[in-house]
């Protein structure tokens, strides 16, 4: 048999009466966690219940072992890095860096930047569909970097900070309409700020014609509203349909916001500048 | 008084003789913690001793509380969402996303994404010196989000891994050869794979002439290389000088690569392609 009943504290048993019967002060309905369990659900556990021992059972409910708070401490550390990793695009592990090997190393980064290089390959497609407008603007092409950038970064702002909150249990499913009105509120607010600033830098102090300035600015708010739209929504959109949120992190985002930035980019500066598409 | 002089467990007591004196029984050197310690080097104290709980002492060595491990769980977590934060560019907080108002949210987001979108200007700057070759070879900008987002990635995967194992302790100050050494032979293996698909797919695949592939081919894998040593050598330097190693992660690793890339790039365009710089 050997079936896991009751759990009692050392505490308990020391303080109790000395004739008290076992049965009678133990916790006869005890959280217990099976052999084959994830140990990230077990660390889940823990930290729910504030634990600092939890008995493991096996598939007969037969009292197997016991697990200890000090090794969950080790369990939460190896999932955050597992975190950090994949929302770098850096296929996981948790061997130390400086004792692994050179190609283990380059063979965990490779697959991603090939991914993310042909990814960023159909953005560069975008560019050349709209030739005609850099050829008549040749100016245009030095917005490029800051327009791509400053949306990748506000993109992964919001991803960064709802994938964290989805792994905390912060946010779910439910929670989609009400992160995207939040993300667009703030997207607004960080939006008018960066436009701002920007402009007043173009035609201003840069002395650019007003119809660059506006295209540049028009396409750096869209592009901020899109980005953490895009940002807050999809980790949550691919925890749902049971992907691993941390892949919707920075790389992706960025590479997606990209796109969209540059098309509304070549959008408005055919439309401001009067070139044809 | 309330001096800590030692700790004793209450296993220990429990199965200690009956007639046993406590100080033949306590540990007398007791690892101990300051009321004003930082809570982050606490948790470190529990992660390296494998703690249950700690004694708290004040600045007279009294005897003030204890810390019991489930608290610090929560620290770690804390700590960990922190560094997430700050690695995507955002004040690290932590509050829940879901509870804090739109104007708070938009302020811890807002001023690195101006200081970033400033440093992105500059990058600008190097296209528009470099204005004739574009002009001559309109073709070029096509590659530009490619080369630019395959170098931020490369960057930031090196950085990412290194800041975390700066944080976990596995790396200091006298390992930085090391990585450098080791990020450079990463690099030239994952420079390779990566340049030599897209030398495949522009020479051949899309029929651009010998000069434009070369010319992207040698900035990609030089990017490449030039990315992953600053992303591995940058969080090292950081914290060497008492800076945060989190803020050399993906956004500021990628505005810096960007800039090498671009500059890169069009040195080798005036150079393959004869155009006057």
């Amino acid at each position: 048999m050997r079936h896991l009943i009751g759990i009692i504290s050392l505490k308990t048993l020391v303080l109790a009466n000395v004739d008290e019967k076992i049965e009678n002060i133990m916790h006869d309905d005890p959280i217990f966690v099976y052999t084959n369990d994830d140990q990230e659900e077990i660390a889940e556990v823990f930290k729910k219940y504030d634990l600092l021992a939890l008995p493991v059972v096996d598939n007969e409910k037969r009292l197997v072992g016991i697990i200890t708070i000090d090794d969950i401490i080790d369990v939460i550390e190896e999932e955050n890095t597992e975190d950090f990793y994949k929302m770098a695009a850096v296929t996981p592990s948790n061997d130390e860096y400086i004792s692994t090997g050179v190609y283990s190393l380059a063979k965990k980064r490779v697959l991603w930047l090939l991914v993310l290089m042909l990814s960023a390959t159909f953005t560069g497609y975008i560019i050349r569909r709209f030739e005609n407008a850099l050829t008549a603007y040749v100016a245009l092409a030095a917005f490029i970097p800051m327009l791509m950038n400053t949306g990748g970064n506000a993109g992964a702002q919001s991803s960064t900070i709802v994938i964290r909150s989805i792994v905390l249990g912060e946010i779910s499913f439910r929670d989609i309409f009400k992160v995207l009105w939040k993300e667009f509120r703030v997207s607004i607010e960080v939006g008018i700020a960066l436009t701002g600033l920007n402009f007043l830098r173009i035609y201003y102090m840069e002395g650019y014609g007003l119809a660059i300035a506006l295209t540049v600015s028009t396409t750096l708010f869209l592009t901020v509203v899109i980005a953490k739209s895009i940002g807050g929504t999809l980790p949550i959109i691919a925890k749902k349909i049971n992907l691993d949120p941390t892949i919707m992190a920075s790389p992706l985002i960025t590479t997606i916001v990209d796109a969209v930035a540059l098309f509304i980019y070549f959008y408005f500066a055919t439309l401001f500048l009067n070139i044809p598409a």
